[in-house]
């Protein structure tokens, strides 16, 4: 498909560029042309395989473009619980309600349950994902079926996968197809014996990989930690040579200057969960601390059985607002910032540096903000509109790998809301009721 | 107009009422029936004027109907400032940017602002407010003129209005028509020299009526206030009688056990505003000992200039993940307790009893939830998904004294969404650009 979009702002996320009046340019997957319509003569001329029939030009009317989210922690297949165990710390939240219910979810659940999940992203304007769950091979198969693209993340513990099959799955869809990918991790160091931490560690040596996992969420993980190897788990993973090749770390809560030091050092990325963090009364990240010390910080919205919505506005409001709180400092985190997270870095957390921002040779994954809502109203700036005022309601496009798959309040992807919500009250029923 | 809403789940907020199907009949701006339906020939019998003839009838098709939303602390004119002064603390955000605009506008200019504030309400499902701004006559227009409920608090400070135009808006507005009214109060503390306020104990001893002001909202507005009178802001207004029949606070995120214990011997309503306290740093409320002590909690969205948006449904989520992570326990203010403060102590805040739940007798504010969008899905318990993984998205009808002014995407009032956004777009222009 070829598809022109016009009449537009477009916020590119690309370094230094503010938002400008233009058009973009698809072609099949990727951006073919971005920019204010003025050096088309000079982009035909270079390309001449440009489109110049086009399958679709949509007029934007002024509204704004901008890559799509990137949702850097999730549980796509947690939909289940959602509104199920609430009002309870972490370590009762997933020993008592989350881990039995789990041990009840077939490959097949988790594949209509991740659907659900993948409408609510389609609809908030969330491109890509970072997942976490049980069955990778049936969750790739939800996104490839609705379109959206998704890396998954080994999530081993000492009581499901094994570091085979997390071996055997970064070998069968780390870059598997266009839309999904897997990349090496586990659960948290509280749920792996040292062994299996070795394992994976070494697994990461092996095809010198990054390795992603839960880290520093609460202060009772790190108190254990220290109990069981007198370090905190970010200073504990690095001793075993984990973050040898990078990678990250979701929540990061509770991490000493060290701690920072040595994500600093090692590139890591600190994914910050916050609505989750407050849900489940686990503490509010450095953020601050993080971007004053050089790490990279991308958003996730954790999953549904914590957050309990798959919704990065609330998510980018959160990151700033807690910032501000927590350093007693409005200047604290401003709004460009948390739109370079919630895009950016969240693509390049993700491996999907192709993703990062609007321009020439990247894929095709991109929102359309309707600013003709209230809350977008007057337009003094839009960064700020977006973060500090925005709302899914405002996503009016999302585009993946080229593709529309939401417009105007419906989705055009392979199974309909009806049956998704059909399908997740059957395994509701069966598994919990 | 007589409306029946059939085939809904109903969360009227009464009292120990769980969620249950059945029904709803509005005469005019009355609610007539609220029930499952089993009772209907009883009604019929005991009021023989009951409608018999529709002039709609709505299959709600399972969806939710709950009250509206109660506003509890905002500042409808401020739309102009969304996204024009942030990132600062709020004594310059007030001073250097807030106030100098503030000079500069008219009354029209607020009555055209605050229509865009209206269309934010309609459409997240907000069916009343609790408005301070600076012209109350031209905002009781705006209000009017869209159909929508407001009661407006004297905002009187040392630089702006008078205890005597409070007097006379107190006259003039007070229960002045089924849609608005005006109940006493001024700034706040820090803003009014003490014979300001004595005056305006004074009024509130002349009518017996309660007064509201922001109360203990910054550490530095405590501060000053112990050094001007050696004691916090709730218990040196509570010694010149400020408090003798009753009222409240807008934010009272500083307070003592000691100023807990005056509001609570006073009757007074604590209305947190959670996201303005993060954007502002200001803060976390205490609201778990506020509930603890017995101090009726209600919630705002304090105006667009601070906030920026006008959305219930994320300091609902605010309200409980603050308290969660405040008191380092995820038990913490429930779902349905947050529900009580955004709807039943809203309106009692206000002034309104007869829109705190739904029943017979009660105004006709209510509004509908769509629960199959992905959100909301699966249906495990609507309070919580209302709470912790609701949107405005999923409102689809806000009814106000028994009128539909939003349905499916559509407001139905005096004024164009295209018309209101133009107009304050010139006044932006006129004012700021």
């Amino acid at each position: 498909m070829n598809i022109r979009l016009y009449n537009a702002k477009i916020l590119s996320m690309k370094e230094g560029q503010d938002v400008f009046e233009g058009e973009i340019w698809i072609k099949n997957d990727r951006i073919l042309y971005v920019g204010d319509g003025s050096d088309i003569d000079q982009i035909y001329q270079k390309s001449p395989d440009a489109c110049i029939i086009w399958d679709r030009e949509i007029d934007c009317k002024g509204n704004l473009l901008m890559p799509g989210f990137k949702n850097a922690h999730t549980h796509s297949g947690m939909t289940l619980m959602r509104s199920y165990a609430d009002d309870l710390p972490l370590d009762q939240w997933l020993n008592q309600m989350i881990f039995p219910v789990e041990a009840k979810m077939s490959g097949e659940d988790i594949y209509h349950l991740s659907k659900l999940a993948i409408l609510e992203y389609l609809t908030s304007g969330i491109t890509a994902v970072f997942d976490m769950y049980l069955t990778p091979e049936s969750i790739a198969d939800a996104f490839d079926d609705m379109g959206m693209r998704c890396v998954q993340v080994g999530g081993v513990n000492d009581f499901s996968q094994s570091p085979e099959m997390v071996e055997e799955m970064y070998l069968k869809l780390n870059k598997k197809s266009p839309l999904q990918s897997y990349v090496l991790g586990f659960h948290a160091e509280y749920t792996c014996q040292r062994k299996l931490l070795e394992q994976i560690a070494a697994l990461s040596h092996k095809y010198e990989a990054p390795v992603f996992m839960h880290l520093a969420e609460t202060e009772g993980e790190v108190a254990g930690c220290r109990e069981r190897y007198g370090m905190s788990p970010v200073a504990f993973l690095d001793s075993i040579g984990m973050f040898d090749y990078g990678g990250g770390g979701y929540h990061c809560v509770h991490v000493t200057e060290e701690d920072i030091e040595i994500m600093k050092k090692r590139g890591l990325f600190a994914v910050t969960n916050p609505a989750s963090n407050l849900k489940l009364a686990s503490g509010i990240a450095p953020v601050s601390r993080f971007l004053e010390r050089g790490v990279r910080v991308a958003i996730g919205t954790d999953g549904p059985a914590s957050n309990n919505c798959l919704d990065m506005f609330r998510e980018m409001f959160l990151v700033t607002g807690l910032a501000k709180v927590r350093q007693k400092d409005a200047q604290a985190v401003d709004a460009f910032e948390v739109l370079k997270m919630a895009t950016t870095n969240g693509a390049l957390a993700m491996g999907l540096e192709e993703a990062d921002s609007l321009a020439p040779g990247k894929l095709a994954d991109l929102i359309m903000i309707d600013l003709r809502q209230p809350n977008m109203q007057p337009v003094h700036n839009i960064p700020k509109n977006i973060v500090y005022s925005g709302s899914k309601q405002n996503v009016i496009m999302t585009m993946i790998n080229g593709k529309i798959l939401y417009e105007n309040g419906t989705c055009y992807v392979s199974d309909s809301p009806e049956s998704i919500y059909r399908n997740a009250e059957q395994i509701r029923q069966r598994i919990i009721k």
